[in-house]
């Protein structure tokens, strides 16, 4: 069924009507708030980041209305989106409130998605999500399974969406061993997304409005947390977890070989893993969010050598013929657009920076006509049980 | 004379004794002290990194004896060398002392290197350097011209070694323009080394080593620095400025497109700068140091494409037939060892970080002979006119 040839779209976010609601009613980050822009109009504004230049951004209907977002979709030819809610979450929240609102907008994304229309002469619907768990910092495990165990019985939910914070030590916190086995054994998707990228005393002075931020710290974020996960041995754990990457995994595919050699120099770590570091990208899965076809096509070759680093089959890469890695690796790519983020500047008829992640695949040199239209819907259908 | 095919390392270190004495005689580091092991051998450490694990690296001969540095070059075949000072530098010196010191070890690198044997039947010396500024808070411009001035006037000197620090506030600030300008007059090349890391609390509590701020900490800060150049619009205006980056550029290849598309849609600085972000790659020259094929071909191929994104000459690339790209930024890549870090952990007749990157360089799909041995030396000895 991944012949259908489909465009499905794996990194689009909302705010459910609930959540905006919650955001409305808060004083401090994250919040939406109301003010009277330069025109004398009325405009709702979102600040997500804790001192965000240009007092945050607008924000309207294509945040929450789902009308929206299936416009969006016909406008870029979008067949299905899987739908995850945006940062922060709930990483603000004490426990409970979290543990409550995550069940709420667990089931009103099902909803969401379960009354979208089908799409045309199909069974799919147009729409599936990713659920939330509260991780906050003080939250019970159980409050965490027993989230695993409400969006695994939600149809139209095929994975989690999940922060680089845990329950506040991070993803590798060892008291997060059970949520990881609960995940892997419900089948469902984890996609990884930042939100607070590193330090801003990083980004200096000058006035450079989000670009830092958010083309560098948001990287930062997802493979610093990645990387833990992989020292912390969780995929040696945990070998049938599938996590996505947003961004194709930030900065990970680039530093993976280095990242291998400082484990192999380190003696605290040098011997604690069963693979070399470079095997466990292709346990990953990467949205294809990279906006150039050079990026994806090395993302897809880091994914494809991977097995050449499995502890026992340190030859098998070598033998592979050129261009077999990238094609190879192009099946656990997805493709995603970030909607409702990078709007255009100008109104446009498409959304450039859309239009951009599909020419990206399109362009990709070591990819045939069967990759591309893999990482375009297939692989998505695929992965999330689809097809 | 690049034909020579010489082997060339540009990334290599020296704590000359002049420095090592100067850390042996402090108390808070960076520092040099004597404890005494588990086997009851007094042994010297060094400590560069605040909160430093496991009590800093043993140090020894390597780090400050020029035989030592010839050993190394002569195991690994390595013709000539372009020796730097290691991290920190002179970053935590008050201005006076920096520069008074900058002065006295760029003295004594030009001896290091004038004094060293001619390599066989060639005009060349064995070993050339890369000098020192005074780039600390309060340094006056004209201690820094005064040193750009001594540096160039020292001709076994080819450029300056550099953190991202500046005069406390940075590389982009508006305080550094003489210098750089001082700098591209003088053809002098800027190496940009990573020290800080970003902020500590991203690793988290597990205990890693050294390897969360190595492997990430300091590719991520080599990226911001270079993208905070390239917003402040240092390549405009100095279009001639020769900087070569450390560790093939941290993470900026990968994420140069983000970087694009995230200038593109923000409306503070997306009409600053007179080219698309990805044009500034191919202003610049990566070391080599990525110890894996696939990253060493990605790097070439974002130089390589950087020229179809100038802003008048966006369909360039376009036209390129496959590979041409990757051969083409090939010639702004060069071969280095990161000696004396990244020890072997038992002894070898070669050091594996070493062999690692000779074979990434001899792995790399779309070079040929021709570009491997530009990368391997030709290009160094171009870069830095001694071809």
């Amino acid at each position: 069924m991944a012949a259908r040839r489909l465009l499905v779209d794996i990194h689009t976010h909302v705010y459910l009507p609930r959540y905006a609601a919650f955001l409305r009613s808060r004083n401090s980050v994250p919040r939406i708030f109301t003010r009277t822009n330069d025109a004398g109009e009325s405009e709702e504004r979102l600040l997500i980041l804790d001192n965000e230049p240009s007092v945050g951004r607008p924000v309207g209907a294509q945040y929450w209305d789902r009308e929206e977002k299936l416009k969006f979709m016909d406008k870029h030819g979008i067949d299905v989106s899987v739908v995850s809610s945006a940062n922060p979450w709930l990483d603000f929240l004490p426990a409970s409130t979290a543990h409550k609102l995550a069940g709420e907008l667990n089931e009103d994304l099902e909803a969401y998605c379960a009354t979208s229309p089908s799409l045309q002469g199909d069974s799919l619907k147009r729409l599936y999500g990713f659920g939330l768990l509260p991780l906050v910092p003080e939250v019970t495990v159980q409050s965490l399974l027993d989230t695993v165990q409400q969006i695994s019985g939600l149809p139209h939910l095929k994975g989690i969406i999940m922060g680089t914070r845990g329950a506040g030590q991070g993803l590798d916190d060892d008291a997060l061993e059970p949520v990881w086995e609960a995940i892997a054994q419900a089948g469902l998707v984890v996609f990884l997304h930042p939100h607070y990228g590193v330090d801003g005393k990083a980004w200096g002075e000058k006035e450079n409005g989000h670009v830092l931020p958010l083309a560098l710290g948001f990287p930062f974020e997802t493979t610093i947390a990645t990387t833990r996960l992989i020292l912390s041995g969780v995929f040696d754990r945990h070998p049938t977890l599938r996590l996505l990457l947003a961004h194709s995994g930030g900065a990970l595919p680039q530093l993976s070989s280095r990242l291998a050699s400082c484990i192999d120099h380190d003696p605290v770590v040098a011997s604690r893993l069963q693979h070399d570091a470079r095997y466990y990208l292709g346990k990953l899965y990467f949205d294809a969010v990279a906006y150039g076809s050079e990026e994806l096509g090395f993302v897809s070759d880091v994914i494809g050598r991977a097995d050449a680093f499995a502890a026992r089959a340190a030859s098998a890469g070598a033998s592979r013929a050129v261009g077999e890695k990238c094609r190879l690796g192009s099946a656990k790519m997805l493709f995603g657009t970030d909607h409702p983020f990078f709007p255009p500047l100008s109104a446009t008829e498409k959304w450039k920076s859309v239009v951009e992640n599909l020419e990206a695949i399109d362009g990709v040199e070591g990819w045939t006509d069967v990759e591309k239209n893999g990482v375009r819907g297939g692989n998505a259908l695929k992965l999330f049980g689809l097809a």
